[in-house]
């Protein structure tokens, strides 16, 4: 029998690197496509090729969830992939907002496909909603000013950020204001949240310097 | 004297972790904020705390690249942003073009400031030129049908992806085909490409999972 994965809510929460928590949501998605495949279960050897990783990384990365798997046997995929995704907490719903519907966000918006299940995209705010590029079939957009009501008229849990740079951390604060738990800011700018708010910055610039990192690296 | 950090050639390129690569920018970016402050050295315990990380992190994650800085006095902040400037690759210009110009796409061309220096968005391939919502300002849009002439006679580096799914694993294989060093895929879609060519994927639903991970976490 594999054991179950379960959360050891005796760790705290700053214990667990982001790093762990983005590779948990990679896992997730090699179980799924192993999902209806010929073997029920799976070694940490496999699950770990399947991603460029090493199978100590992936035990190492379980383990911090608690037991799991069974030594000589592996795990079980459907099973894991499950705990896997409850853990990502994709067994409860968040609320999404988009404020700013520029070119990005109206990208944000309409792609369907970007969000998993467990985060649904309910509404824009912008300060001209008649103006922006969202597609036909996108969610509404409210005007900025109505920002807080709606906040908390619609629950909203996570705020995506994509307005321009001089406006973002007056944004972030009325968004901390209406009691949002948690902000994923596209824009390029440093902004302050009080330590009960989780703020991811999306940084693109980051990205395409570690890209450029290996490619000179190869070509040296 | 702080000593000089340097690239050791020895190293393969795989064994350097991309967090790595990508905590190096943000520490290049920190001692820009120091620079032209009132201290010119700076202790890896200062860094780090500028950037929520441990002194051990900073000092293991500079250990790749060779020897660096002096007990008990620290880095020079000035030499050592260069040197990590040039271990990134800033030194060396890297033209870029970015393929679908839709929302998202439109979104990355108009933005100045995504990009740092090091990095040059040359112009933009679309089905539809006409109808891309690239701002005014913006650089040129070619027609898709020209991806591998223009990729070549602009001497393009990299490309940014920004295509519908269905369409991106023959837009990569054109890229490729048109001797590419590096490929930013921001599609939801998983791609393959030759090992000789860098493929980094921008992820945002892994974003979203990991933002909500820790938000639940901390409502249990």
């Amino acid at each position: 029998m594999a054991s179950r994965v379960s959360l050891d809510r005796s760790l705290p929460n700053q214990r667990i690197p982001k790093a762990v928590v983005r590779r948990l949501s990679l896992y997730a998605r090699a179980l799924q496509r192993l999902e209806g495949g010929a073997s029920e279960k799976v070694s940490s050897e496999d699950l770990a090729n399947m991603l460029g990783y090493k199978a100590a990384q992936v035990r190492k990365d379980l383990a911090y969830f608690g037991q799991f798997g069974t030594p000589g046997f592996g795990y079980q995929v459907a099973s894991l992939r499950a705990e896997i995704k409850r853990i990502l907490g994709a067994d409860r719903e968040f609320l999404v907002a988009v404020v700013g519907v520029g070119n990005l966000g109206s990208a944000l918006l309409s792609y369907g496909g970007f969000l998993k299940q467990g985060y649904r995209i309910v509404c824009g705010f912008d300060i001209d909603p008649e103006q922006t590029h969202a597609r036909e079939g996108a969610v509404r957009v409210h005007h900025v000013r109505d920002l807080e009501k709606k906040i908390k008229e619609l629950r909203i849990d996570i705020v995506i950020l994509a307005v321009p740079p001089d406006a973002v951390q007056a944004i972030a604060d009325r968004c901390v204001a209406a009691s949002i738990l948690g902000i994923l800011n596209f824009v390029p700018t440093r902004i302050t949240v009080p330590k009960n708010v989780h703020l991811h910055q999306v940084d693109l610039a980051l990205e395409m310097e570690s890209l450029g990192f290996y490619i000179r690296l190869q070509s040296e």
